[in-house]
């Protein structure tokens, strides 16, 4: 009854490492509920000689990925690289040998998706990608498999541990972004470059994969909306608990009807003010958390560890425990929402409309909030609540504003109007309110 | 490219009217994300000629079950007529037809899911149950494919909406069970007969498939220690949240070692106090939720709608498609976790242990809290804080009590012994208090 499935490992960085002691340490647990006995027989490493603390045998280790891509004595071949370029070409070799391929690579999905999912397809290899968004969470399987009847009406979450934890720490100590930041680098949340992070890119990858899978329709990295954490200010997050909002960076996909009944989908990264009793709003720390909305299943929530060793590599092993039970027959190519509706697109930012938290410094005198209302007026946005620090003549105070739901085109001409004020100190900052779900 | 898979639904009830209705409503949609069309060609209903709120052509609709179950233009059977006995043998006929069975219906799994498994796995057919536990959250994939490299540590969580509603309710209104039942019965959130749900048997059919996914464990309902809810006191709700805590009906499963070594595995179903910062006490209304910790993936929440027509359905349609996509391949016989474990077993309740709520009505005189701690104390059972309420001299008070972790068999010997005090006026009440995860 037992398969003896052989595994090609590109990469033995943290992930490569977890799923090699994960094979070694659960292998009988694997064969007795699994019926598949998993072998590394090949990895391809920078350096063979340098120490992983994992003892792999000689023979198997090689500097050579094109080895591993090619071997005959590997039937999955499992890219834990990352980049896009090198990793894009060893895939599609992998695909083109009739292999089938894992990966956790968000960069390479959300660059060349489409690519390596038709080449995947036309070669009739199957094609996992779970740990490449939110790590051990199984957001990928949930979107291609369980809510395969699904018509998807929106997917957001968290999905970057990193800017969950710095954000989770500036609340509860009231620190700003950069005294975070080192703290996070000092206790490995965080990479000693962590632009890649905390500018929302990596959050911007992972919401591109979940948009194809989820709504079928092309995107590029480009057409998602992204802003980053790094301009966050305390304050924002103290006058957002004020209001009852906890931030978050959120990756945000929803689904609407274009103007000419085509299928539009609103995809972007940015800090976001949510409702502190809302799930996604209590998800602290490293924590990842994906809520989706379906047609028929409502909405549900997935939450947990999304980086990591352990967390990441159990995604990939999912993955090769799939392709393995379908590897010799003819299911094994994948089928994913790509494709589903191909002339949908990318609802432009200035298209999207939302609830807004806006925060100006202003001068302390009276008519300040009646000549910025008055613009906000004329672009058709309506106040909900205003907050108005302080009293002190003659010098600069916040004053906060959260409107009922508006256009951003019409929200960033009026800020344009309402900054040039000669009462208006400071540029407005502009923070989106997330209300739905 | 495309397969078309014809289904036999056994059941036009809630879930089957769902399943039909997406079916009807999203056939493009699937078709073109999966490759799969869905016809529902059988459908057996015990009156046919009911208005059901969906046309049904004619032709489809049968009184007879196993002319479904036989049908040549049938390759999945979709059962969800409930019940357990008529069930098992449609099902067991199914499977001998080399047709694949989707079945939402918890009692059979957990009555006769050995033998259904063992059959279908003989048969080389697939079963899909994922609908069984937590409707349309996807707890069954996740267990059964996502964690299948992680050795499972723990699963618990909140898997009968009506509990849940009931006792999300009594802590907001500070009602009554009765009367919260009522309304609850009034607003469809409960059965007129509603002791399935509200005595645990229901959590315990779940718990029991979970376990037996989970842990490769064989376990018979009467394994699983089961306590229901109609017997919560508001009181002890609201002194659980002067402790910080929030009460609710978990169904929990942990792995252990048994004094052998061998695979022990705690099942049991019973009102518990969790921390109130838990992501599992934060679950409200009907919502259902899992927690499952892997020793790969650490911890994961999956939190959902756990009943209704539409999302039950979807969990139904997500493992019909999984079954369409290997329907025709050597992968299509299922493995789950049974027989993972073959010589595990569950702990008896007397051998668990944990931490304690225990409330007692004693006389207000002083020397009761010295009574009752020395038997505690006799017992090895330690005190981790104490309130005692009022000052009303001659008059029975409350007293209550929360320990660090104890053995349950102490805790029970100590109840009756303190039960037996003169100045105990009414039995304790206990109440096991969560603190993993």
């Amino acid at each position: 009854m037992t398969k003896t499935v052989r595994l090609g490992l590109l990469g033995l960085g943290t992930v490569g490492r977890g799923v090699y002691r994960i094979v070694d340490e659960n292998r009988e647990l694997i064969e007795r509920r699994t019926g598949v006995r998993l072998e590394v027989t090949r990895a391809a490493v920078r350096d063979p000689d340098k120490d992983r603390g994992v003892a792999v045998p000689a023979g198997v280790l090689t500097d050579d990925p094109r080895q591993v891509v090619a071997a005959p004595d590997v039937d999955i071949v499992v890219e834990l690289v990352g980049g896009s370029d090198a990793a894009r070409s060893w895939v599609l070799e992998a695909v083109d040998a009739g292999k089938h391929v894992v990966t956790a690579n968000k960069a390479l999905l959300a660059e060349h998706g489409d690519e390596i999912r038709r080449r995947a397809a036309e070669a009739g290899v199957a094609l996992g990608y779970e740990a490449s968004v939110a790590g051990g969470v199984p957001v990928i399987k949930t979107l291609r498999e369980s809510l395969a009847a699904n018509r998807v009406l929106s997917v957001y979450g968290i999905v970057n541990g990193t800017c969950n934890y710095i954000l989770t720490r500036m609340r509860e100590d009231g620190s700003a972004f950069d005294a975070v930041l080192a703290d996070a680098q000092a206790a490995g949340y965080a990479e000693a470059d962590p632009s890649f992070d905390v500018d929302g890119v990596d959050s911007a990858h992972k919401l591109a994969i979940l948009v194809n899978l989820a709504f079928g329709v092309p995107v590029a990295i480009d057409d998602v909306h992204t802003e980053g954490i790094a301009g966050v200010n305390p304050s924002d997050i103290e006058f957002g608990r004020e209001f009852g909002y906890t931030l978050k960076l959120l990756a945000i996909a929803k689904a609407a009807a274009g103007p000419d009944g085509r299928l539009e989908v609103e995809a972007r990264v940015h800090p976001t003010l949510v409702a502190d009793d809302r799930p996604i709003a209590q998800v602290g720390g490293v924590y990842n958390a994906v809520q989706i909305v379906g047609d028929s299943v409502g909405d549900l929530m997935l939450y947990g560890r999304g980086a990591g060793e352990r967390p990441t590599a159990s995604a990939v092993l999912g993955d090769i425990l799939d392709v393995a039970r379908i590897a010799d027959s003819d299911a094994a190519a994948a089928y994913d929402g790509g494709g589903a509706a191909p002339d949908g697109r990318i609802r432009p930012i200035a298209e999207v409309s939302s609830l807004y938290y806006i925060r100006f410094t202003v001068e302390d005198k009276p008519g300040v909030l009646s000549q910025i209302s008055g613009i906000l007026g004329r672009y058709d946005i309506s106040i909900e609540s205003v907050i108005q620090k302080g009293r002190d003549a003659g010098k600069t105070v916040p004053l906060v504003i959260t409107t009922h739901r508006a256009r951003e085109r019409d929200m960033q001409d009026a800020l344009v109007e309402i900054d040039r004020l000669p009462s208006v100190a400071e540029p407005g900052v502009l923070i989106r309110v997330e209300d739905d779900g």
